[in-house]
């Protein structure tokens, strides 16, 4: 099981036409060429995918097409967020019944200050026990409401067997869940490349990382510097990805990742609204800035 | 239409069973008896509706079963509380056709970083041009991850010719747009107990009061008082309405609010999991202070 | 000792010339003209008047300009505000000694995470076992770095024979601890106009209100209002004095009560930097807004 | 300049005698021994120094004793942390007159929603104007009322020539400094071991660290590693020093911080009220956390 959630998986975006309609093919074609890439797998409908702007039956087209069209090799994660713990089973139960390897599972936080965790501890086993396939926790308070799940309550639900790990995409904390909580039984994912070499360095067993998105060999290659030892060469890359991400996911968000992509080969396309797709100044920004990363010199 | 908003609006619940599915008797149950008390309406699917733990066919289904029973003098308004743009518009259609008449409107907060004014003045707009009936602003940051409609949205979106009211529920507040942005063409409800009177003297419309929900004809007294002008006994029931408050929804949410109605004679029943149902306990301190407080006197 | 706390009290600024040095005489002036107007008496040192940025000898000239200047009848209440215990202490016996009727204490904030409920009790009681005169409490999490004093700690605080009240400047709060801990030998003070009526409606004992600092007579007034069961007049009063607060204070803050001071014929002056004056505009805002208020209808 | 800010400094506690009075000895001690030490240099008077809980007479009596016993060629950056700007720079001058190589700066907050990008600039260069030794900006929002200084602000104060760098103490702040920021004529400071690595992978200068107080030549050993270049040595030290300082200054903070010191030969002591001691048990933990690292092994 562990070793599915070695190395990076991309938490990749969902596409949609100028009409802010599902654009199927253009994820068939970004997974057939993430296909060919060396990452481990993909976090599908997680926050880059827009998870909550999805109707379910659009959630179900996009899972369907990344396993139909994704490499055997490569492991797939699936969101199952929802505000209700019944609907948050209904769909984990549709992703198993797809073919997913792993639910993903953000905190409810509508009713924020009822949110204890207590709480948070069973509406995770409540899943966990319903489904076959493995949970993992998903640490993200920027996108939660500013719920967070804490050291607590993930120790906790780090003795249940059917949660695997934590994914968490909060600042400093991977490299805390590493040293802290992180077992053979139990991976830490980091959700940022913020955190994501010092992470690894800490015992993570790999990480979702948006820029994988549009660069998905740049920075599986980081992780491979990692694997390999060579630790110089894994923090010249780093600040080369840092810097980048910065910019594309700190300063943009959903709609620099998908201007990143448009730039680097795949289809970013317009986020769905209300978010609105960056301004033609803020992608030249992004691709000047991308121009000027001498990522080759790391390829060879 | 601003004749409409007056008074005191039920933000009602929705029935379950003990499984957690839809109890469609019991809400048919509970808007029969509203039906028969003074108050001039609900707001259905609003957080103490639970929206975000329903499917859009129970959604429907709650919308329906309100309209087919209230009494016609009682006027509705349907959340539709979505992230996206387009589901939103999907939704307020909807409820448009089964005959609501007004819409209610909670900005999207996932990716919460990116709700600029100017995101969220269009995001109200493309609704409120989408639909023919008029759509009203609900601000509760508590509710929607810590965003916040300021009052300069507030004021740009009250040009909207379709956007005629704000539904306040943060603190103070509500007297604060009573004061400064309610017109004859742009009505202030207060959305909560803790607001209501000074909302009222300040020059609010009404109230979206959960206390309504177990005690209609309490609440709707007190807007009667207020436009007798008995300020006096207004401020005594007030008092008494705000103490049941602070205990029934300050300290206990929605599951409070449930409690309380199960007290009163309607059906309240567990809240959707993972929100938890009270304790023996915490009902029998809600059951006590109903009781301690002298409601008859102010029927009188 | 309660009698002593019933009424208007002004939270005086702290009058500075040009160059920013205490400027005594400004003070001995405004506290001359506050000494013919009705107020009960004066918050010396606390958030108005920039208590953080006085030295303490400025601090003690402060207390004895006030003492000596006031009207006999009139109170005053004294701001203690340190990180550490012991200057509290230290600051407080000063006050006592230079003739203070009240201590008032705001919970210490540098090292945030560690106030929890026990340190601050502890904090509290440590201050009022020190102390001869009685001590306040002062609950204003915006300018506490947002610590706030749970309901919980005031009830514990309560029963200390030496903590006689609370001053509350938070949203709302005023209101609930009007209803739940107010009792004859424990006081409730509205710390803003924005709760100042409702909160007396619910039991408060009175108010600490930065309008009385330019406007004594008309915050006293609403008071008088309010001992006379005139309601409808003090809810008349009161939405102007709504209306000039969300402006002065609750826009521009201590440089708009200064401005608004000048304006009314007190002296206001520069606030000390880091905080800047306002612009002129905003000064005329402040006038314009003043000069539309017809507070004469309410002072026949 | 720059040369000077390279490497580890100790954000040095301040001791307190059991009754709480200041304990000079017992800092002439420490020091004494930090001076055989390889750290760098000292920040006085910062957060861990209980700065806020400190008299002015007392501040300059640390700051001497600092001077007095430190080795020659380590150097002092002292906290001058107020609330007005005339106190800031009147302290900072003071510490000039002392000795002190540099002074650090952190934002007021007691007004925090006046705390806008244009007062903090204006803050900081008008101290940095007024003194003739460089000045550091401290970024800490933990410790600041939330107050942070902007990406934005501290590009602005880099220009001056009297503002030399920033301490960051907020979470995965300094290595965004490091890459966006640091130059040769401004350094970026790591403020705290859970970033001290990464921050230096990524160009900053060195990092006030905690851990310093009771391990400096651990520390210190961490940035020697990175100094020769052997990265895997520090990534291993690093995990060690996380691992404890997770526990010292992230769950018990200052009092952690001198319970360790305690620990390790140093003296500690209590923290000043209102901060409390750790009871017997955290010490413990504390006591038993240390024994189990092997810190030898990396000291080979």
């Amino acid at each position: 099981m562990y070793e599915k959630l070695r190395g990076v998986f991309a938490p990749i975006t969902t596409p949609f036409t100028e009409e802010g309609t599902l654009y199927t093919e253009k994820l068939e074609f970004n997974v057939k060429k993430y296909a060919l890439s060396d990452i481990t797998g993909y976090l599908v409908l997680g926050s880059n995918g827009e998870n909550k702007s999805l109707r379910n039956n659009e959630k179900e087209e996009v899972v369907k097409t990344v396993i139909a069209n994704k490499s055997d090799r490569q492991v797939t994660m699936v969101g199952s967020i929802f505000e209700s713990t019944g609907e948050t089973i209904e769909f984990a139960l549709k992703a198993e019944e797809l073919g997913a390897d792993f639910i993903t599972l953000l905190p409810p936080s509508y009713f924020k200050s009822a949110m204890t965790d207590s709480v948070l501890i069973k509406y995770f086993t409540d899943v966990a026990d319903s489904v076959s396939i493995p949970c993992l926790l998903y640490n993200a308070p920027q996108f939660a409401g500013g719920v967070s799940i804490s050291l607590n309550a993930i120790k906790e639900c780090s003795k249940h067997q059917n949660i695997v790990g934590v994914k968490d995409s909060s600042s400093g904390n991977a490299d805390k869940l590493s040293l802290t909580v992180a077992s053979e039984n139990f991976a830490v994912l980091s959700g940022s490349a913020n955190t994501f070499l010092s992470a690894l360095l800490c015992g993570a067993a790999g990480g979702v990382i948006s820029l994988a998105n549009s660069l998905p060999n740049v920075v599986n290659r980081l992780y491979q510097y990692f694997l390999d030892g060579d630790i110089k060469k894994a923090v010249e890359l780093n600040k080369k990805i840092l810097t980048a991400n910065y910019v594309i996911s700190g300063k943009y968000g959903v709609a620099g990742v998908k201007a990143a992509m448009d730039i680097e080969g795949y289809y970013g396309g317009p986020p769905r609204l209300p978010l609105m797709p960056l301004k033609e100044e803020d992608i030249n920004n992004i691709r000047q800035m991308l121009k000027t990363i001498d990522w080759d010199s790391n390829r060879a």
